[in-house]
């Protein structure tokens, strides 16, 4: 029940339509009886920097969720960005801080790493080859370094943006050996698809599957089926895997930490939310 | 139930904990099956100007509930004033139209006038003095000239307010006579204290009751307590009277009929609300 007392968290996007946060946050305030609300606000671009720092002087506000097509201007817009949006070069989070100051992060990549740690899979020092260097594949390279990996591949069909990529890794956790120009998953302990194919029926898979190891760790991006061809093979091949949308619900325990609302499960968050899945 | 699909209406002001109207009104929209959600967002007025624009370029806002200590600098902001809020000075609901310009309205007045109506009262050609020519004296007097009474008296301490006000009248009301320099209630048909006498114990009474008629009607905007000293003074001479919580569930409806979502009746309100009252 909203009330005067009610915390806003902005959804900013546009088209607002498919906005699913709502459904899911919202249900779990209620549950967990938390004064707060997360409210759509369909914004858009052009009209978006006027917006940004008058929405933040709000008495009420904490935060906001930033989606499309917002995520890259954010970047200019907050006063300071953590590593992992520094490194993903946008923020899907801003956070009020109590002086005032707006902090970016980006929790694209926490969902997907959330969920490989959940399953078992330890990080800390391993190889980890990322395929796609656009905004998830970024964002999930980006995770994968606050991780902990020893060992980080970025490769993309354009060079320029896995080369790019690798100057923020390298920036931002200089111990880290990045590697570049290659997608061949040989070696590698983590193996993510970062990039659209899957998608469309005939889509070649993204890395010659033959050459990952059984046992390798296989995760995938795309989300319009669960087992995609790609981890089909992999799992063929002997490979525990993570389907795409592992990474939604994984994703919103980070966010509610963020904003300072405490933690939760993906278990407890399927079970209170109005979104299937 | 919060989604991508919900309508916005903005409730803005400071501070926000007694903000009474998201009690109401989403309830409402609840009960009713309307997509609609009033939102508080708190705003200081150094910071309202810079956020009213870009508010109102949100895709998925309606309209904007305006208070305390707004509704006169958004006279300035909107761009038309019905005549109500031309002649209250003062704007507490802003309507986005189909075109993107923003109507100004005050919906102050109507509630009193509305609970008035619906005491069977007709005002058409009717004799009304109002005293004390605030906020609220000003609104009333507004929404009084816009139900047609024939004549109009305005009186305030400070006799510029009241003469100003005036003139507001007759700029937007030529056919209506409109008296000051007195009050006087002989005479009038309906009466009402717009000023704060009432709230205090030992406050004098605001006009000189053995000076109105037995069956005047006589109003009142003091809220502290149900009858006042001046309610019941009237009351003693005969006089049916309005108590001041009258027009906070008496404007509702007329706010809603602003934003378009239709009608309703103060007690549908009270009895779906979450407020007492």
């Amino acid at each position: 029940m909203i009330s005067g007392t009610t915390i806003l968290i902005a959804h900013m996007g546009y088209p607002t339509h498919s906005f699913k946060a709502p459904l899911i946050y919202n249900p779990w305030f209620d549950h967990r009886g938390i004064d707060a609300v997360v409210v759509p606000m369909g914004v858009q671009a052009p009209d978006y920097p006027a917006f940004f720092r008058p929405l933040f002087r709000l008495t009420n506000i904490r935060g906001a969720l930033v989606t499309m097509p917002h995520k890259v201007t954010t970047v200019d817009l907050v006063d300071e960005l953590t590593p992992t949006a520094q490194i993903a070069g946008a923020a899907n989070a801003v956070l009020r801080r109590d002086d005032g100051t707006l902090l970016g992060d980006q929790f694209d990549g926490a969902g997907f790493v959330r969920g490989v740690q959940r399953k078992g899979v330890e990080l800390t020092g391993r190889r980890a080859l990322v395929v796609g260097s656009g905004g998830v594949g970024s964002a999930i390279a980006a995770s994968l370094a606050g991780a902990g990996v020893g060992t980080l591949a970025v490769f993309d069909a354009q060079a320029v943006a896995a080369d790019a990529l690798a100057g923020r890794i390298s920036k931002n956790y200089p111990d880290i050996e990045v590697v570049t120009g290659s997608k061949d998953p040989d070696g590698y302990d983590v193996v993510v698809n970062a990039t659209p194919l899957g998608m469309e029926p005939g889509d070649p898979l993204p890395v010659d599957v033959s050459r990952i190891a059984p046992g390798t760790f296989v995760g995938e991006v795309v989300m319009t089926r669960e087992i995609t061809p790609f981890l089909q093979a992999a799992q063929e091949r002997g490979c525990p895997v993570q389907v795409g949308k592992d990474m939604l619900f994984e994703q919103i325990p980070a966010y509610l930490e963020f904003f300072g609302f405490g933690t939760t499960t993906p278990d407890e968050l399927r079970a209170v939310s109005r979104v299937e899945g």
